[in-house]
């Protein structure tokens, strides 16, 4: 664990668990911009896994055009390379299951095509697990969602818990024999329960156990999910990276900003209801983005980090919290396991 | 040219360009009898991606199940490799373009997924081709047709012309940048227009093109395309090796047996009329597998080596016809153009 930390230290790479912008150029300049070495992109929201390969296919197109800004890393090391050469290293995610559809060979499959982390559900509950905005939170189904968990765990694709339910989260980390991670969301106990969508906060139990197990849990400026909801300033940000920080170790703790942009407002619908319904369980904002004015985009970054240097994040410590942590799981997770 | 040739002199590597057998251990074990070093196999014939995806998720388990018989090859280095361990190296092929569907993408994704070898259309006509069974012969379709031998030669995945028209193999080897290859056809000259699927067969002028681009021909005892049909004999079998040689060089031969065992009756209805007939454009035969006695399976394959060394070709025409050419081929078509 020395030599990821050290090296985080030295290169202070910055990774970003988790953005869902339409991919595009003017994206990737954003990602230069703001000195980041590594995003984690989704793919696959409610897809299945022939509109999936489509979407490879479409990454595919945009890393031939846009070789001096991304690449994409199936490796920590990959990671590293990219990072150190100025570009960006592009992470392949879903935030949901259902490009495995009910075929558990898919899996590996996905994983050949260069796809690391996976989400086990998003929202709602499917097959394999219960999400955050059920009632009746069944958590990690018996059959197909522990057999799901072993086969990313053998072939080495992490998973992800962010838009899951409570006991989802609990059963995977009991089931799961290596860490997993929450790309994106930030602790319910620090935020409170008056912002809208409440549900996809973690709880400080939650959050403890996942460090226990290795785990990291990306924070996001999205305000649907931060403390002030829209007016949530830089200050609090910080404050709950500090928090986060004291609750659960200075080790397991990075950045997920839930960042997304591009899209036409069709695409929202997409996300909230898929093909499975015809009115959003989960409230859709009335603009389709409300980042901060202290965070309008990922070129505002450094912004971020010159905050929580002010506030007295060492040196090392920053170096773990803005991609040293995530480097260390990514390398510990993205391989077949020994 | 001369390392490839010499290697296979040493090594004697045997490679069967084309079977077509429901994919079992049984099969397996019969490589290793008959002493095969290489098998290019069939993923699909009218399979869509989505298909396709669970084929190679079958051959996945098998890998996995079977480790001490076969492994995936996806270059001519791993050819070698497993070779000279004792096991047999599969190369994954389609016998259609079928599993690209309209997506042209998807042929960097099934390369990325182990597939080195495609046959640009199965008996009929499709978008990029025209084939054997069709009477109005179109050839390679201009746009999408030479599009798909373009991104082939661009990604490494070698054109297999077998089941085509005549003009869509003469189109093709003027438009491919890269050698192509017919992985299972014999030679229309010698064995003559008696037998049932003699569409199946090539012009001498065609195999001379072939050849004159560097590609090989695959030699099957496949009765429906030999000479004397059902009563074909070994020494019939050795004369069309020889007289194939003479035409266009021992550079460009090699075997291609279109063995195929395992199935039901009901998957070589598939084969023919795929889910676009209800009737068979193709005579569909009385017995479901008709292999002469000197070659019931590919165990028998000695005897065939045998019988053209008893002929009088010498060590390293041998080593070239027996798997030098195809692995010379392989080599220089399963990579990114350089």
């Amino acid at each position: 664990m020395t030599a990821t930390i050290d090296g985080g230290a030295r290169g202070a790479l910055l990774i970003d668990a988790l953005q869902a912008s339409k991919p595009e150029r003017a994206r990737f300049e954003e990602w230069r911009k703001g000195g980041i070495g590594c995003v984690h992109v989704t793919l696959a929201i409610w897809e299945t896994a022939r509109e999936t390969l489509s979407v490879i296919g479409e990454w595919n197109r945009l890393f031939a055009a846009n070789k001096d800004l991304i690449e994409l890393a199936v490796t920590a090391d990959d990671i590293r390379r990219i990072g150190a050469s100025g570009r960006t290293a592009i992470v392949f995610g879903f935030q949901n299951t259902s490009p495995f559809e009910d075929d558990i060979d898919l899996v590996r499959i996905f994983h050949k095509l260069g796809v690391r982390i996976a989400q086990l559900t998003y929202n709602i509950q499917n097959h394999i697990a219960s999400g955050c905005w059920e009632d009746n939170d069944t958590g990690l189904s018996k059959h197909f969602g522990r057999g799901i968990v072993k086969e990313m765990n053998d072939v080495g694709m992490l998973v992800d818990l962010s838009h899951c339910s409570e006991r989802t989260c609990f059963d995977t980390i009991e089931h799961s024999s290596r860490p997993v991670a929450i790309t994106h969301a930030n602790p319910q106990e620090f935020v409170g329960l008056e912002i809208e969508l409440k549900r996809r906060n973690k709880s400080t139990a939650l959050l403890k156990a996942l460090a226990e197990n290795g785990g990291v849990i990306g924070l996001s400026m999205y305000p649907r999910i931060s403390k002030g909801g829209s007016n949530a300033t830089l200050d609090m940000f910080c404050d709950m990276v500090a928090w986060t920080v004291d609750k659960i170790g200075v080790d397991h703790v990075g950045f997920g900003t839930d960042y997304y942009d591009g899209w036409p407002d069709s695409e929202i619908v997409w996300w909230r209801t898929g093909r499975w319904a015809r009115e959003s369980p989960v409230p859709i904002a009335n603009k389709f983005t409300l980042w901060p004015d202290w965070f309008k985009s990922p070129v505002d970054f450094p912004k971020v980090l010159a905050c929580l240097k002010k506030r007295g994040f060492k040196d090392q410590e920053m170096a773990r919290i803005t991609g040293g942590n995530w480097l260390r799981l990514f390398g510990d997770s993205f391989g077949p396991r020994n």
